[in-house]
């Protein structure tokens, strides 16, 4: 376990949805400002892992799980924590809790370098990492199992200019967005996801044309999601959803 | 002249585009949560205005100049001023000011009231922007004239299901993207805008296919833009350009 870093954060207007939640896909990107904010605080920045080893961090697998999310206008704290790592991936946990301290959230996430200019994940020099305080394991921690779909429903999309961020690529919240926003209005106001395990395999650029497929299961409520550019899958993930009533 | 409000903010990374500056519609909507924030400070929040009389803050009209766009990580400020309002407009100032204390951006807002029932604007009650101290004119500020665009090239764009905020209709910093978005990437990454002019005439909900259409003139680097749905014109732009070296 390692050091933990705290933010408190109000959910704005114009971050939340029609069901006055907070849009899913901006809390995630929202998280990784946390994390960059801690390691800002500890003199370990991005700016530092890229000038010093032309590396930068990107996040290859989340898995989300949602008791509720919060409510516009609510104030809530944003706890990271590096768990562990290995020789090439990093753990990292975000613990989203409410005014009374409740954990409402939890975010697990892995991390990898990236070398900014091959594009390839590169093995974690343990300098980079020492100032989090996590242990160093031996073992690969492994997700789900993710299956190629056979018969998904698919809709376009095209890569928007404000869809990119400064690394160049498509910002990986914006797949959250794509995944969801197959679904019509009527079940997205009805149904929230209570657990989300995605994996990223291979970033996209402008210009690409995107296909987000899926598959639903009705009697389990859960989904099964792909983005897939040219017939090659970029992004997977496994949605549980339960009733907005529910929480 | 009103009463100031400030508050500072750092430009987070899921924010910067791929110039590595703040991405404008952004900018925009994280203002009015400042604006938002006043009113709290004030003891008259969006949620009072709302109980008390069924209406809800909708912006009109947009001037907006840039001296230059701050850029990743960079430290701001944002200052709002309420000017003064009439019957039906109230109009507001903000102020992006650098950590030097040099201001970089003015926003020239347009607000009014929209009962939430009926959908109309409504007249502006006097006790509700009492408190943010602001001179009551008989005059209505013009915006510029826009015209309705003869041959404009157009792009087609569905409403997504995060386009939507909780008013239940899309949210006014998505159609300056929808704009923007039909320039190529390397227009984008040469120029940025140095004025918009930019006018809200109806709302747009979920289901609607926009068309966002413009003429641009290469001689002046100026280009007109509309937002339309089933051919009528939901939102009108004027916006002139400037090399990004230029800044």
């Amino acid at each position: 376990m390692g050091l933990k870093f705290s933010i408190p954060y109000q959910i704005p207007f114009y971050e939340t949805d029609i069901t006055h939640h907070v849009k899913l896909p901006h809390l995630l990107a929202f998280s990784l400002q946390v994390s960059g904010m801690q390691s800002e605080s500890l003199g370990n920045t991005d700016k530092d892992v890229f000038d010093n080893y032309g590396l930068v961090w990107i996040v290859t697998d989340y898995a989300i799980e949602i008791d509720r999310l919060p409510r516009y206008n609510e104030k809530v704290t944003i706890t990271t924590e590096a768990i562990s790592y290995n020789k090439i991936f990093c753990y990292r946990n975000f613990y989203i809790t409410d005014e009374a301290g409740q954990q409402i959230m939890l975010f697990k996430t892995t991390f990898a370098l990236m070398d900014y200019e091959t594009r390839k994940v590169a093995e974690v020099p343990d300098e980079v990492v020492a100032p989090y305080g996590a242990d160093k394991i031996k073992k690969l921690l492994r997700g789900p199992r993710y299956k190629t779909l056979e018969n998904p429903l698919e809709i376009l999309y095209r890569v928007r200019y404000f869809d990119l961020d400064m690394n160049g690529h498509v910002n990986n919240s914006k797949y959250l967005e794509w995944m969801l926003d197959v679904f019509d209005l009527d079940f997205l106001t009805e149904y929230t996801p209570a657990h989300i395990d995605l994996k990223y395999v291979k970033e996209i650029h402008h210009g690409s044309k995107i296909y987000s497929g899926y598959e639903f299961d009705q009697g389990s409520l859960s989904s099964q999601h792909q983005i897939c550019v040219d017939g090659n899958v970029h992004a997977q993930a496994i949605i549980q959803w339960k009733e907005i009533g529910d929480e």
